[in-house]
Protein backbone atom coordinates (compact mmCIF):
# COMPACT_ATOMS: atom_id res chain seq x y z
CA UNK A 1 0.00 0.00 0.00
CA UNK A 2 1.70 3.07 -1.40
CA UNK A 3 -0.99 6.03 -2.65
CA UNK A 4 -3.66 7.78 -1.32
CA UNK A 5 -5.62 5.38 -4.21
CA UNK A 6 -4.77 2.02 -2.67
CA UNK A 7 -5.46 3.17 1.16
CA UNK A 8 -8.86 4.14 -0.43
CA UNK A 9 -9.53 0.96 -1.72
CA UNK A 10 -8.54 -0.97 1.43
CA UNK A 11 -9.93 1.18 3.68
CA UNK A 12 -13.37 0.80 1.41
CA UNK A 13 -13.01 -2.97 1.74
CA UNK A 14 -12.84 -2.87 5.24
CA UNK A 15 -15.66 -0.47 5.84
CA UNK A 16 -17.72 -2.89 3.36
CA UNK A 17 -16.84 -6.08 6.05
CA UNK A 18 -17.77 -4.04 8.76
CA UNK A 19 -20.93 -3.01 7.31
CA UNK A 20 -21.76 -6.48 6.73
CA UNK A 21 -21.23 -7.53 9.98
CA UNK A 22 -22.83 -5.03 11.36
CA UNK A 23 -25.72 -6.37 9.69
CA UNK A 24 -25.57 -9.52 10.93
CA UNK A 25 -24.96 -8.73 14.33
CA UNK A 26 -27.85 -6.11 14.69
CA UNK A 27 -30.85 -8.40 14.64
CA UNK A 28 -29.26 -10.13 17.65
CA UNK A 29 -28.80 -6.85 19.11
CA UNK A 30 -32.70 -5.87 18.68
CA UNK A 31 -33.43 -9.67 20.05
CA UNK A 32 -31.19 -9.16 23.48
CA UNK A 33 -32.50 -5.57 23.86
CA UNK A 34 -35.39 -5.07 26.20
CA UNK A 35 -35.78 -1.43 26.08
CA UNK A 36 -38.82 -1.03 23.18
CA UNK A 37 -37.41 2.32 22.40
CA UNK A 38 -33.49 0.75 22.17
CA UNK A 39 -35.12 -2.19 19.96
CA UNK A 40 -37.09 0.40 17.36
CA UNK A 41 -33.61 2.02 16.60
CA UNK A 42 -31.51 -1.17 16.23
CA UNK A 43 -33.94 -2.41 13.88
CA UNK A 44 -34.22 1.56 12.08
CA UNK A 45 -30.59 0.89 11.89
CA UNK A 46 -30.44 -2.16 10.37
CA UNK A 47 -32.49 -0.82 7.32
CA UNK A 48 -30.17 1.70 7.29
CA UNK A 49 -27.07 -0.29 7.16
CA UNK A 50 -28.59 -2.17 4.50
CA UNK A 51 -28.82 0.65 2.77
CA UNK A 52 -25.62 1.75 3.28
CA UNK A 53 -24.13 -1.38 1.75
CA UNK A 54 -26.07 -0.72 -1.45
CA UNK A 55 -24.36 2.59 -1.47
CA UNK A 56 -20.98 1.37 -0.64
CA UNK A 57 -21.32 -0.85 -3.97
CA UNK A 58 -22.16 2.16 -5.99
CA UNK A 59 -18.43 3.37 -4.52
CA UNK A 60 -16.90 0.58 -5.69
CA UNK A 61 -18.27 1.32 -9.03
CA UNK A 62 -16.76 4.93 -9.23
CA UNK A 63 -12.70 3.22 -8.51
CA UNK A 64 -14.32 -0.03 -11.27
CA UNK A 65 -13.60 -2.71 -8.56
CA UNK A 66 -15.97 -5.67 -7.63
CA UNK A 67 -17.40 -4.96 -4.11
CA UNK A 68 -15.44 -7.14 -1.61
CA UNK A 69 -14.83 -7.15 2.03
CA UNK A 70 -11.20 -7.32 4.19
CA UNK A 71 -11.05 -8.76 7.36
CA UNK A 72 -11.63 -6.44 10.04
CA UNK A 73 -10.02 -6.52 13.00
CA UNK A 74 -11.79 -3.52 14.72
CA UNK A 75 -15.29 -3.82 14.10
CA UNK A 76 -14.90 -7.52 14.73
CA UNK A 77 -13.12 -6.17 18.14
CA UNK A 78 -16.31 -4.06 18.48
CA UNK A 79 -18.59 -6.74 17.50
CA UNK A 80 -17.24 -9.28 20.10
CA UNK A 81 -17.52 -6.34 22.51
CA UNK A 82 -21.45 -6.13 22.06
CA UNK A 83 -21.80 -9.48 22.23
CA UNK A 84 -19.74 -9.91 25.06
CA UNK A 85 -22.58 -7.44 27.01
CA UNK A 86 -25.28 -9.59 25.38
CA UNK A 87 -23.48 -12.88 27.48
CA UNK A 88 -22.67 -11.26 30.62
CA UNK A 89 -25.45 -8.29 30.62
CA UNK A 90 -28.80 -8.28 32.60
CA UNK A 91 -31.88 -5.83 33.63
CA UNK A 92 -30.23 -2.15 33.06
CA UNK A 93 -26.79 -2.88 32.46
CA UNK A 94 -27.80 -4.93 29.74
CA UNK A 95 -29.33 -2.38 27.19
CA UNK A 96 -26.96 0.66 28.72
CA UNK A 97 -24.06 -1.94 27.82
CA UNK A 98 -25.97 -2.75 24.42
CA UNK A 99 -26.63 1.12 23.82
CA UNK A 100 -23.25 1.83 24.70
CA UNK A 101 -21.51 -0.55 22.34
CA UNK A 102 -23.70 0.41 19.43
CA UNK A 103 -22.53 4.11 20.20
CA UNK A 104 -19.16 2.65 20.65
CA UNK A 105 -19.60 0.79 16.63
CA UNK A 106 -20.88 4.05 15.47
CA UNK A 107 -18.32 6.24 16.32
CA UNK A 108 -15.70 3.85 14.65
CA UNK A 109 -17.84 4.43 11.34
CA UNK A 110 -18.03 8.33 11.77
CA UNK A 111 -14.40 7.94 11.93
CA UNK A 112 -14.03 5.71 8.77
CA UNK A 113 -16.26 7.72 6.88
CA UNK A 114 -14.85 11.07 7.60
CA UNK A 115 -11.54 9.24 6.78
CA UNK A 116 -13.03 7.70 3.49
CA UNK A 117 -14.74 11.02 2.43
CA UNK A 118 -11.94 13.24 2.71
CA UNK A 119 -9.25 11.09 0.54
CA UNK A 120 -12.06 10.77 -2.19
CA UNK A 121 -11.97 14.34 -1.92
CA UNK A 122 -8.21 14.17 -2.43
CA UNK A 123 -8.46 11.92 -5.37
CA UNK A 124 -10.93 14.07 -7.40
CA UNK A 125 -13.66 11.66 -7.11
CA UNK A 126 -16.38 13.67 -6.25
CA UNK A 127 -19.33 10.84 -6.85
CA UNK A 128 -18.00 8.73 -4.47
CA UNK A 129 -17.23 11.80 -2.24
CA UNK A 130 -21.05 12.49 -2.29
CA UNK A 131 -22.03 9.09 -1.05
CA UNK A 132 -19.69 8.60 1.64
CA UNK A 133 -21.03 11.77 2.71
CA UNK A 134 -24.22 10.61 2.49
CA UNK A 135 -23.50 7.65 4.93
CA UNK A 136 -21.23 10.02 7.12
CA UNK A 137 -24.50 12.25 7.76
CA UNK A 138 -26.61 8.97 8.38
CA UNK A 139 -24.01 7.27 11.21
CA UNK A 140 -23.89 11.10 12.87
CA UNK A 141 -27.65 11.28 13.07
CA UNK A 142 -27.55 7.41 14.36
CA UNK A 143 -25.16 8.32 16.73
CA UNK A 144 -27.00 11.61 18.09
CA UNK A 145 -30.37 9.37 18.45
CA UNK A 146 -28.33 6.88 20.41
CA UNK A 147 -26.76 9.61 22.63
CA UNK A 148 -30.67 11.46 23.15
CA UNK A 149 -31.95 7.50 23.99
CA UNK A 150 -28.95 7.25 26.31
CA UNK A 151 -29.42 10.37 28.55
CA UNK A 152 -33.33 10.56 28.33
CA UNK A 153 -34.43 6.69 28.76
CA UNK A 154 -31.97 3.88 29.59
CA UNK A 155 -29.98 5.26 32.02
CA UNK A 156 -32.94 6.51 33.92
CA UNK B 1 -23.21 -7.66 35.37
CA UNK B 2 -26.98 -6.61 36.41
CA UNK B 3 -26.31 -2.83 37.76
CA UNK B 4 -25.13 0.57 36.35
CA UNK B 5 -22.60 0.61 39.21
CA UNK B 6 -21.59 -2.87 37.93
CA UNK B 7 -21.27 -1.67 34.01
CA UNK B 8 -19.85 1.57 35.08
CA UNK B 9 -16.82 -0.47 36.74
CA UNK B 10 -16.44 -2.72 34.04
CA UNK B 11 -16.16 -0.11 31.73
CA UNK B 12 -14.06 1.85 33.31
CA UNK B 13 -11.82 -1.67 33.78
CA UNK B 14 -11.95 -1.81 29.84
CA UNK B 15 -10.75 2.08 29.04
CA UNK B 16 -8.35 1.64 31.91
CA UNK B 17 -7.15 -1.34 29.73
CA UNK B 18 -7.28 0.13 26.18
CA UNK B 19 -5.45 3.53 28.08
CA UNK B 20 -2.56 1.36 28.59
CA UNK B 21 -2.44 -0.66 25.20
CA UNK B 22 -2.51 2.81 23.86
CA UNK B 23 0.47 3.74 25.97
CA UNK B 24 2.01 0.58 24.71
CA UNK B 25 1.21 1.42 21.49
CA UNK B 26 1.91 5.24 20.65
CA UNK B 27 5.51 5.23 20.83
CA UNK B 28 5.43 2.50 17.74
CA UNK B 29 2.92 4.97 15.97
CA UNK B 30 5.51 7.99 16.31
CA UNK B 31 8.47 5.76 15.27
CA UNK B 32 6.57 4.86 11.96
CA UNK B 33 5.16 8.58 10.76
CA UNK B 34 6.76 10.14 8.42
CA UNK B 35 4.99 13.63 8.71
CA UNK B 36 6.94 15.47 11.36
CA UNK B 37 3.66 16.95 12.41
CA UNK B 38 1.96 13.86 13.03
CA UNK B 39 4.91 12.25 14.57
CA UNK B 40 4.76 15.55 17.27
CA UNK B 41 0.93 14.81 17.39
CA UNK B 42 1.41 11.10 18.58
CA UNK B 43 4.01 12.33 20.85
CA UNK B 44 2.02 14.86 22.52
CA UNK B 45 -0.85 12.84 22.65
CA UNK B 46 1.07 10.43 24.37
CA UNK B 47 2.20 12.33 26.94
CA UNK B 48 -1.98 13.23 27.08
CA UNK B 49 -2.70 9.42 27.47
CA UNK B 50 -0.18 8.94 30.37
CA UNK B 51 -1.88 11.64 32.18
CA UNK B 52 -5.27 10.02 31.53
CA UNK B 53 -4.35 6.41 33.55
CA UNK B 54 -3.15 8.71 36.13
CA UNK B 55 -6.69 10.46 36.28
CA UNK B 56 -8.71 6.76 35.65
CA UNK B 57 -6.90 6.02 38.93
CA UNK B 58 -8.75 8.82 40.73
CA UNK B 59 -11.69 7.64 39.26
CA UNK B 60 -11.03 4.30 40.66
CA UNK B 61 -10.86 5.56 44.26
CA UNK B 62 -14.33 7.84 43.74
CA UNK B 63 -15.86 4.08 43.84
CA UNK B 64 -13.24 2.20 46.13
CA UNK B 65 -12.16 -0.25 43.49
CA UNK B 66 -8.21 -1.17 42.85
CA UNK B 67 -7.13 0.47 39.45
CA UNK B 68 -7.18 -2.97 37.10
CA UNK B 69 -7.74 -3.37 33.50
CA UNK B 70 -10.03 -6.00 31.79
CA UNK B 71 -8.98 -7.16 28.30
CA UNK B 72 -10.95 -4.90 25.50
CA UNK B 73 -11.30 -6.56 22.31
CA UNK B 74 -12.44 -3.38 20.49
CA UNK B 75 -9.08 -1.87 21.53
CA UNK B 76 -7.16 -4.40 20.31
CA UNK B 77 -8.93 -4.40 17.17
CA UNK B 78 -8.44 -1.22 16.76
CA UNK B 79 -4.53 -1.48 17.62
CA UNK B 80 -4.15 -4.24 15.75
CA UNK B 81 -5.63 -2.02 12.97
CA UNK B 82 -2.72 0.37 13.56
CA UNK B 83 -0.65 -2.40 13.44
CA UNK B 84 -1.46 -3.61 10.11
CA UNK B 85 -1.24 0.14 8.76
CA UNK B 86 2.77 0.03 9.92
CA UNK B 87 3.35 -3.26 8.55
CA UNK B 88 1.78 -2.58 4.93
CA UNK B 89 1.60 0.88 4.69
CA UNK B 90 4.60 3.27 3.03
CA UNK B 91 4.73 6.57 1.96
CA UNK B 92 1.86 8.85 1.45
CA UNK B 93 -0.80 5.56 2.09
CA UNK B 94 1.50 5.22 5.77
CA UNK B 95 0.79 8.28 6.92
CA UNK B 96 -2.83 8.86 6.21
CA UNK B 97 -3.51 5.41 7.01
CA UNK B 98 -1.35 6.25 10.41
CA UNK B 99 -3.19 9.16 10.87
CA UNK B 100 -7.06 7.54 10.13
CA UNK B 101 -6.29 4.74 12.82
CA UNK B 102 -5.38 7.29 15.42
CA UNK B 103 -8.82 9.02 14.55
CA UNK B 104 -10.44 5.81 14.98
CA UNK B 105 -8.53 5.03 18.26
CA UNK B 106 -9.86 8.76 19.78
CA UNK B 107 -13.36 8.36 18.39
CA UNK B 108 -13.84 4.74 20.34
CA UNK B 109 -12.58 6.87 23.62
CA UNK B 110 -14.87 9.17 22.84
CA UNK B 111 -17.48 7.36 22.29
CA UNK B 112 -16.37 5.31 25.99
CA UNK B 113 -16.52 8.06 28.08
CA UNK B 114 -19.34 9.58 26.71
CA UNK B 115 -20.98 6.76 27.99
CA UNK B 116 -18.87 6.74 31.71
CA UNK B 117 -19.64 10.13 32.12
CA UNK B 118 -23.42 9.98 31.50
CA UNK B 119 -23.40 6.91 33.87
CA UNK B 120 -21.82 8.61 36.29
CA UNK B 121 -23.74 11.45 36.32
CA UNK B 122 -26.85 8.88 36.75
CA UNK B 123 -25.30 7.31 39.76
CA UNK B 124 -24.60 10.26 41.62
CA UNK B 125 -20.73 10.00 41.56
CA UNK B 126 -20.03 13.92 40.69
CA UNK B 127 -16.11 13.72 41.25
CA UNK B 128 -16.18 11.08 38.61
CA UNK B 129 -18.51 12.71 36.36
CA UNK B 130 -15.74 15.88 36.73
CA UNK B 131 -12.72 13.63 35.87
CA UNK B 132 -14.56 11.18 33.01
CA UNK B 133 -15.45 14.84 31.07
CA UNK B 134 -12.14 16.22 31.57
CA UNK B 135 -10.38 13.60 29.61
CA UNK B 136 -13.38 13.70 26.66
CA UNK B 137 -12.62 17.04 26.12
CA UNK B 138 -8.77 15.94 25.60
CA UNK B 139 -9.78 13.32 23.18
CA UNK B 140 -12.45 15.46 21.82
CA UNK B 141 -9.67 18.12 21.18
CA UNK B 142 -7.07 15.24 19.96
CA UNK B 143 -9.62 14.18 17.35
CA UNK B 144 -10.08 17.75 15.97
CA UNK B 145 -6.07 18.19 15.76
CA UNK B 146 -5.84 14.76 13.86
CA UNK B 147 -8.82 15.66 11.60
CA UNK B 148 -7.28 19.27 10.84
CA UNK B 149 -3.68 17.61 10.59
CA UNK B 150 -5.37 15.19 8.23
CA UNK B 151 -6.85 18.13 5.71
CA UNK B 152 -4.48 20.13 5.86
CA UNK B 153 -0.94 18.35 5.76
CA UNK B 154 -1.42 14.54 5.20
CA UNK B 155 -4.15 13.74 2.56
CA UNK B 156 -2.06 16.66 0.09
Amino acid sequence: MKTLAELFEHTLKDVYYAENAIAKALPKVSAAAKNPELKKAVNHHLEETKGQIETLKKVFKTIDVRPEGVKCDAADGLLKEAAGVMEEGEGVALDAGLLAACQAVEHYEIARYGSLREWAKVLGNEQAHILLSEILDQEKAANSKLTNLAVTAINK
